[in-house]
Parts: structure tokens; sequence; C-alpha cells
């Protein structure tokens, strides 16, 4: 049998541990893949476009485990009652074929986008960060800001969208938890003073959120909405200004803020840092971008935490997903209790 | 909420409604999809390939409804007690993304299978054609010769597998049910006087299951295991007598038995055919071969039908797959009725 975190065992399990140490969670089992990239099957995912959205399979495989997600984005869902992301995940055997775990994945993918950016944070940001600009106060808006407090230490947000509503929820969510929020009245007063940028929003278009000029030495941008074809959030004059560290380079090249650059434009990958390959930030004056798409790995870690958290637990029932008669070569067993022949 | 037909529900329906009124059930809706073939969203399968076996997902879309089915396939399986084959699907709603309806599809492949090669056998097989051989008794077997009854009114299997368990367990199945049963000693002994080959085994290897010498004129090959590269089942000089029928090339070229052929190996569309775009068979002396491999489309329309046969029935049950909070940028209220920062 398969076993299954629903929504209701997924909203319990959060519950019960705590955004911000789930969160935490999350992130070492990234480092931990990450630091093994190089043992994983990687492709770019595997998307289905239309004028409304998109659907996606995000699949990886260690070779001892398989996973997959799959993940929708429709900018336009909330106006009308939706989620603009909505997603479940399973994971495999290998060696059988047999999928062993089911997962909703749209809290997950919440807790683990936040995971991600909060660990390309503690190798780019400055070690003395304290304050975070928001541009965007969606669904994802709020595990950020505990991801960066639980990752390094950011007590301190200035919040900006443009659905003031959204702000609110923001600070209704947040400030109960200890975290200073300021409301900005603008990008521009937003980023006034922050060591760090998070630009998070859902628009399907390529916008210019965050403007040349707003980005001062020294800033750490963690670039989250730019995640689509057509779709990017940043002045592209940034990027020449910016060390950039990408995902998987393939997958960033067509979804991320570097589609509006040429092929060969210089990125560093994020897996080379956290396995100590590679610098991340090498001075107090350096511009660095994390232009984060999501990759499957971190979904695939996510599952992996989820798994090994909830299980012998009540978070998780089965689900009834695997056909197996007693002789493996009769399946036509299961059908024959009755036989009906036309 | 998401529907869900779990193994034991997918069980109760077969039985209810019998595997060849399901065959056929399915192969209408095959049909109707492939006679829309140009409206799909195609590629290629997925494949997650390791030495022992492979992992797969397959989506389509009509731009109405989004579908994907998760798929393994371990040849060594069966010796180790497991399913060769395994898999579950998902149709989703295009508009807003959300997933729809899910359901075990290790069985209702193997209807789906039966019903394509049997939709495939209608247009292409002898009208007078009477006697089928099939080399492989596996779990695939007896759904074949049921969809092959169902569809064209075959009564006369004759059966060869390596495995005398396996062709025991065939006869032990479909006698009952009406249909005559030859075990063969061999392939040669199978394929003696039959109007249809069907080969459908498992070993994942470029073998010589059909001899070239074997194939005569009129005769009608339904190749249903080659389907995976490096796993053919028949002499590469069937393919220069006969005329090819594929679902689609670009899929078919990496997996199917053209895998041996140069790149411009000329072959038919079956959607085509289906489509009236194209004849089938043409002469009783005309040697057809559909190289099947299996394609997302014919998941996309077993899924359909399941979902529209059991609709309003205790066949579906529900998942709770999709996190829905009441207000949808606020994801985050489901997560703090108790809320313990670290």
């Amino acid at each position: 049998m398969t076993q299954l975190v629903d929504v209701t065992n997924m909203c319990r399990w959060i519950d019960h541990h705590g955004v911000e140490k789930l969160i935490a969670g999350i992130l070492g089992y990234i480092e931990e893949d990450f630091a093994r990239w190089e043992k994983f099957d990687k492709i770019p995912r595997v998307a289905s476009h239309t004028p409304i959205g998109v659907i996606e399979l995000m699949p990886t495989s260690d070779s001892i485990e398989y996973g997959f997600k799959y993940v929708n984005g429709h900018p336009s869902n909330p106006a009308r009652g939706f989620q603009t992301v909505t997603a479940f995940g399973v994971l495999a055997d290998v060696d059988n074929g047999y999928p062993t775990f089911e997962a909703e994945m749209t809290l997950l993918t919440a807790l683990r986008t936040a995971a991600t950016s909060a660990m390309a944070a503690k190798v780019l940001a400055r070690k003395d960060a304290q304050v975070m600009a928001m541009i965007g106060a969606g669904s994802q808006s709020e595990f950020q800001a505990l991801g960066f407090r639980a990752a390094l230490g950011i007590e301190r947000v200035r919040i900006f969208d443009i659905d003031p509503n959204a702000m609110e929820k923001f600070r209704r969510n947040i400030e109960p938890l200890g975290i200073e929020v300021y409301l900005a009245d603008s990008v521009d007063d937003a980023v006034e003073g922050a060591d760090i940028i998070t630009t998070c929003t859902a628009d399907k278009a390529q916008n210019t959120i965050l403007d040349y000029s707003l980005v001062r030495p020294g800033v750490h941008i963690n670039g989250v909405g730019g995640d689509c074809p057509g779709k990017t959030e940043l002045d592209p004059r940034i990027l020449d200004d910016a060390t950039v560290f990408v995902e998987f380079p393939p997958q960033t090249r067509i979804e991320g803020e570097i589609q509006n650059k040429p092929e060969d434009f210089e990125v560093v990958e994020l897996w080379k840092v956290i396995a100590g390959q590679r610098e991340g930030r090498t001075s107090d004056e350096e511009i660095t971008l994390f232009d984060s798409v999501g990759f499957a790995i971190e979904d695939f870690s996510a599952l992996r935490y989820l798994r090994d958290s909830t299980a012998g637990t009540d978070f998780q029932t089965f689900i009834d997903l695997v056909a197996e008669p007693d002789d493996p070569k009769d399946l036509f067993s299961l059908t024959s209790r009755v036989l009906s022949p036309l």
C-alpha cells in the first residue's frame, strides 16, 4: 500500500511542528540533496502551457528513489476563488517501480520554496543582513518571511503589494509571530534600507517589478516569481551587475530571469556553493541574485522529509493504488470474481 | 475534492461490467480521441531508466482536460513477486489546474492496451480473421484475448510462453469464458494458421520472438511487447515486408520495433486511419503490423471513460488533495490554527 499525507493531515502536521521548524528541517534535506547533485537524474520540468496557465510535471531520481510533483500555475485563479498554485507529489521505489508515498504539495511547495530561498540566502546574503523587503504578499509571502527568520534571523520585513488587502493579510498573519512588519506604499519604499529583496509576484508577464535604480551594492535579491517563459520580474540590467546563482541551468534559461539574456549568460550553479566547490558571496559590496524557479530535487527533498517526519504517525494514512494479485503474472485474477462475458 | 477510483473499486467496477464490455467502451473513447488527434498536446513519454527497469510519466491535454499516467516497467518483477507494470493516473481541469480525478491504472492500462490493440486490428486485420496466436502469457494476455473477441469476434487463441505455468494460467482464466485455447509447444506451433499474431513478452532485450520465416501474407501482427529502448520482439526483416502503423512517431522511433530501423523508415500514423484520412489494410495479402508502444492519449481516453462510467456511483470515493483556504491568497491561514514559532 502507498502511504498518504492528504491536505487535512498536512495542516495537522504543520500545526503540530510549526512552520519555521519544518522549513528548517526541509532546508537540511535540500542541502543534503544539493550536495550530492550529480547523483540525480535531471531534466527541465515538463510543462503544458495554455493562455490561462501552466500544468507541469517535475520528476527526478537519485537511482534509489524516484519522485515527481504535479503542479499548476494560474495567475488569474485568486480572482476566481482558486489557489494560483496547487500541487501534489509521489515518491516511488526505483527497485520495483512501485509508488510508496503520495502527498498534497500545495502547502509543502510553499515550505520548500521558502526553504530553498533561505538556503540560498545563507550563502549569498551579507552575514549582517537584518531587513528584508518583500514585493508581493501572496500565498508564498508568509512562508518566505518565516524561512528567512528560521535560517538567517531576519526579524524585520518591509512589504509591498498592489493589493492592500493582501498586505493586511500578511501583517495579520506575521506580526503576532514577533516579526516587525512595515507596510510600504511603493516598491521604492519597501526596498529602502533592505539587505535582502524578495520578489514574489504572480503576474504571467514580463514585468519590471524591481527597477535597476533601486538595487544598491551589497544587496541579495531572492527572485522567486520569475519562474515561467514570459514571466519575469527584474529589470534585466540588474542581472549585468549581479552574480547570478541558479538551480538547474537548462531549466532556468527557459523559465528564470535569465530568459531575457543570451544563452551563454554567466551563471553559478547553486549546488556547487552548497557542495563547497564554489564560493557564495565574496564581498560586502557584491550584488547577489538567486534566480529561483523551483527544481524537482527540492520537491524530492521535501517529500523525503515529510515522509520521514510522518513515518509511524497518524499524519499518514494509506491509498490503495497498487494492484497486487497473488500470482504477479495473473493480474486477470483480480477481475474474475464475477465474470460476465458479453 | 478530487474523485478517486482505487484498486478495490477498480476491481469492483470490472466485476460489475465485465472485461469485454469495458474494453469495448474504452475502445470507443480511444477512437473518439484518435479522430481528434491534432487537438492534443503530444510529447514522447518522460522516462527514467535504470538497469533494472523504467519509470515513466505520460502527459497529454486536449486544452480542456489534462491527464497523465505514472507507470513503471520492471521485467524482473514477477520473479520477485511484483507486477511487471503498475500504474496510476490523474485528470485535471486545464481552466484552473486543479486535479479532478485520480485512479489506479494497473488494471486500467491492461484494459486500454487491449482496447488499442483491438481498435487497430479492426482496421488492419483481415475481415475473415478467426484465429489469434499469442506469444507471451503474462498479465496482458487475457485482456488481449477478450479485447479481440469483443471487437473482432476472435474465438480461437493459440498461445505460447516459455513459462508453462503462465500458459496454464491463461487457459484457466480464458477457457471458461468460451474461447478455444490451444497451448502451443513453440512459437512456430502457435502461429500455425493464425490470422493475427500478438507478441506480448516482457523481457527487456532485443529479442527475436517472432522469426521472419513465420510471417505469411495476409497476417496482422499486433506487436505489443517491443515498447522500450533496447526492447524489441520482431525479426527486423518483418518490418520491411509489412505496412507499419504506429501511434506517435517521435515516441515509437525511440521505443518501438522501428527503433531497429533508420529515422526515415516509412510508417503510417494509426490516427489517420481512425480519422478516415488513410486506408488501413488494402488487400488480403498485405502484411500489417501495429507497432504498439502505448501512448498518453490512450490513457487519457481510458481515464475519461472510467471517470464517466463511475460518475455518481460508489465506485468513486474522494481524496483530499487540494488545499483550499477561504481566501485564495491566504494559504498560510491553513497552517495557523496553532502557531508555534521556534
